[in-house]
């Protein structure tokens, strides 16, 4: 059984209410991140995060993984909304059948408990968290650790899992901290 | 929520026991065949079968209906093994990822009851219920007919799902009929 990794000992409280618990969910057919955020539509606060690696585990026990992994941080924190990354193309046939295999499995695990689920396309993810459509991985785990005040950097995987979350944030009119999201002109990696 | 037509109302009984029930499941995107057996050795009865349509639901409930649709036909029938047909090559990455999602549903619907899964190539489910590997559709409706003395020729859909759970009957050393099989030559569609 997966085991999701400890909540944060001290999250930053948000100082209105009511907040929305946003879960985002990069689905992997070897690993998937995930990034729950408390957003109250000018702040976010990261609650939980991680990574389910499955890339040493066979097939169908992947997908099995996965599925009860996402449950779990689903029954744990109790998320309103699902953000995952809409998915537009794929390396090959065979990559894609993979991947819309792991994508199946997460959604399920969040649909099961009738949650609303919204899709974003990778750059819509990048403009809202970097500020371009372009942006490379070291550009989102740097925003999604400055607009989160995150003490370190999140891994890939958890990183683009939260940027999904607040993209979702940002879409449904709360934007999470223009100010800083419109500084990235001044990170140079 | 999806409901699963009811039992026939007298499947055939099989003459020895401990026999064994099989679900095939044929995933796809706007519908998913479904078909539970009981095979003994010999003999295979078919228990159950159908089509669980998703065609005019939007994504992501389409998941969602099929998940719960082999989910419910899981646990009305309680079979102990599911065979699937492994997918190996779509139309393109758009179909594949798809088509993936579909089977990351359904999959994770059975994998939730700790039951192995068994993947079997289309050509290798022909093979084992036609005898040719290049069989079309309307011979493959015909065999699982004549296999499993079913009073009327089931859907497309129902016919790959009752043919891969064939197809795992033989592969378990229980041949399904092999004279029947074998007289697949003779017909003519």
């Amino acid at each position: 059984m997966f085991k999701a990794p400890l909540k944060d000992p001290k999250p930053m409280p948000l100082k209105s209410r009511p907040s929305h618990r946003v879960l985002g969910i990069d689905p992997g057919s070897r690993s998937t991140g995930y990034g729950v955020i408390d957003t109250d539509g000018t702040r976010s606060v990261r609650i939980a995060g991680g990574c389910i690696r499955v890339n040493h585990l066979p097939w169908p026990q992947r997908l099995s993984r996965l599925f009860d992994g996402i449950a779990q941080v689903v029954a744990e924190y109790q998320p309103h909304e699902i953000a995952v990354e809409q998915l537009i193309f794929a390396r090959d046939a065979t990559a894609a059948l993979k991947l819309g295999q792991a994508r199946g499995a997460v959604l399920c695990a969040g649909l099961r408990e009738n949650m609303p689920v919204h899709e974003y396309s990778p750059k819509s993810v990048k403009l809202a968290v970097v500020g371009t459509g372009g942006a490379e991985k070291s550009q989102i785990q740097h925003m999604v650790c400055l607009l989160l005040s995150l003490p370190e950097t999140p891994s890939e995987d958890e990183a683009d899992a939260l940027a999904l979350a607040l993209c979702h944030a940002h879409a449904m009119g709360l934007p999470p901290r223009r100010r800083v999201a419109a500084s990235w002109r001044d990170f140079r990696p």
